[in-house]
């Protein structure tokens, strides 16, 4: 599939600010970018911090007074499988050396409070089975909902009110998946399909060997997905850090499919 | 300065379990490793998963019945910069791209919550300066106290609590120098002169182009800490993690200066 | 001083909803209620759940479609001894039964946490002039501003947060005198010359064998504060609980003074 | 019933503090207190603080050095109906005005939330059927276990580590009812068969027009329950509040039934 994504972000600085732009299609296997452009208004220049390991792409540029950010990509989404049954949990020596990090517990997802859940719950399952059921549970269990959450909000909070957005799904399936010993990371991706279209929170496994993105959402199909950034949760995966202060003055995001 | 290390664990694994640890001293640049052994008894094979990046080691083994981790080894601190004063905040872009999330809220260091803390109590400090009056902030205000904080205490119960041992005020001062939108990592460590000797947990700013160690307790020479582990806060930098259960049957640590 | 009191809201109910309303002047030796008239429109039953202990009225409805409340009063405001200076701690067996409860922690007031701050910042001092030192040091430590804490927020949040409404510094202000054995509670009150004019959230402390009104903001005279309901904290106060559901159509205050 | 109850406490303490002891039975319609005796040794004044509303009896003293506190009692168990199935939810008009606090969130039990879990799961119950059903999820879903909750664990720290002790249980479930409109508080009682003998924290509701017993963790028959404190939640029951600062020395509990 083929997918054509605008991304238009327009901020004001009161003083010169460095900002840090997760915005760009990553770098991976999965997924070719056949054309992209990243362009400010006015042009100012930008420097990159892309990370050789996740395919993350990190531009840097000092914003000051109004500034216009345009992203335009085409990119192919290639051959993408996120089939969970029957995948195997990978025993810790087997797995990649950067890996190790995404079981452990961070900002938003206390993985170490769901121990004692996870393994009542969910210990009669392994792997993509464990993967699966939990991503259930989940969507059996939370109501998507605006306003209940915040910039605050950890999944030990998203497990007891029982509602959120996708980030907040996103943390909860992070954080079982990590009680139950299994590597769990953040991806933001533009999301075809997503109403409205917006950066979209989803989660990822490492399971079988791989990596295979879950949406505990439901909303989006795993097959539209593209991928810009990865971490440990929305801390690390924020289109946009500043460094200072700005205002929002608008935002719009279209994601397409194309032909040929 | 020449360190020899002793460090002698015995758990009792009742069930085989995974288990990785991070005990072995870090190949870096300001500490030279002249022998080292890591055993097991009785003997298991040992996986490696080290990290290029941090030089970390990391070795992973299966655990079952009653087994002794034994590590030995000589190790020379050479020259190590640890001033801070006139030491200047790094550019965004110009830090490293593996320093970007030690800006970064983590599990046990929310530092997103101590912004307006940080703004009005240092904002009239720059860089090293700034690092400098944080820890003296942190000396003033806590008190060194085992028993009041667990496993779960962040940084914003140690700030209220006013109380914690090296762990907490380590988790303190990274949040707050990352608050202030200066990197910062912790580091454990084997620490001369600690009594009683144990690893130590630091913190770690990146300032003036480099990585520099701090000691918010005070209790340790920063000439003295032998490298470990390094990670976003406690979280990362545990000396030993099972994937399963195990209880500890007897644990002690051997830190002492060795001529020539 | 005698103040006129308007107070008008409508709310939507789509089902039939019982309210509590927390909204009338109290009876209290401090002031005294002249003419008073509590409507709704249309017309309902009112069932009366007054306190005689703490003087808080209390009228319970069923809400149904638009319901118009409106309250009226005039109240003279009699002589109130607010001073702190000297006022000696009351020992606990020479409290009123009532007070004991005022000692503890409670849902917003978390006051066991803040011991340790409490006995390093303020133990130099005793009964009213600790008091007066902690409503000097949440004024020269919190900023007042809006948006920052939300209905979950606690004086443990404040505290690292360093900003927030009226109830957020009501809320520390209890937690730090009930951390130092002062029995303090929250009262919501009609505030003269409050700006926008509103239901304001004030502490109360008992010292030297009575309770005196604080306003940790410094928004308002405490000679000119109405007292409405009493409580631990916010969970106590407001001036309407819905037992269902409800949207705010337009909501409205006015307190003047009136001449004799 | 017939119970004979005794309690023997030491402590030492190091200066002067005002003690508030929650010991004692209550006085309340289902329970008859035929003896009793309260000691200090060595001997010194003790001051009352009884509350008359719950029967809640205070007693305050002042301890110095080592102090022995003796209780013992001969209560005999009334008809007491803790039936909980077909009783009705009592509308908030009709409730007793004390009962309204009860309603509300506090320190141990953030009813708030819990709202909207409560009002997925138990929903289509009402009154007695849905406090029972509470009790039945809670047993069903939380494990009996010391160690995993200290003096600062909540309700929704309990929710989230399903694991706990009795105080946790009945946090948990006064929590759940609250947020269910069902008043609902902390009772400490001498528990007949509480193995090892200790007073024991359970809940009670308000359905039907009057207060019901409920042992979340079911530990112990309702019928060989004699209270003694009442309260929001642990906070208000604790049977013994040092204003200061002590160790205990010794600590034993005996509660037996009596013949005649």
């Amino acid at each position: 599939m083929r997918l054509s994504i605008q991304a238009d972000l327009t901020y004001h600085f009161e003083h010169p600010s460095e900002v840090l732009l997760l915005l760009e299609a990553a770098r991976a296997p999965d997924q070719a970018i056949h054309s992209e452009r990243l362009s400010l208004s006015p042009a100012a220049e930008i420097a990159r911090l892309d990370d050789s390991v996740t395919g993350e792409r990190r531009a840097v540029f000092t914003g000051h007074g109004e500034v216009a950010i345009s992203y335009t990509a085409k990119v192919e989404l290639l051959a993408r499988d996120a089939n969970l049954k029957g995948a195997a949990t990978t025993r810790v020596r087997d797995l990649p050396g950067e890996a190790l990090r995404y079981l452990r517990a961070s900002r938003y997802c206390p993985s170490d409070r769901f121990e004692a859940f996870v393994s009542t719950e969910f210990s009669h399952l392994q792997g993509g089975d464990k993967v699966a059921a939990i991503v259930e549970w989940i969507g059996g269990h939370l109501a998507y909902e605006a306003g209940v959450s915040d910039a605050t909000t950890t999944a030990m909070d998203t497990f007891v009110d029982r509602a959120g957005v996708c980030r907040d799904f996103t943390h909860l399936a992070i954080s079982l998946c990590r009680a139950a010993e299994i590597p769990a990371r953040a991806v933001s991706a533009y999301a075809w399909k997503l109403e409205p279209p917006d950066l979209h929170a989803v989660a990822e496994v490492y399971l079988g060997g791989r990596w295979r993105l879950i949406d505990a959402t439901g909303l989006a199909p795993i097959d539209g997905l593209v991928r810009v950034a990865t971490g440990l949760d929305a801390a690390d995966i924020a289109f946009m850090t500043i460094f200072g202060k700005a205002d929002l003055v608008s935002q719009s995001f279209t994601i397409e499919q194309t032909k040929g």
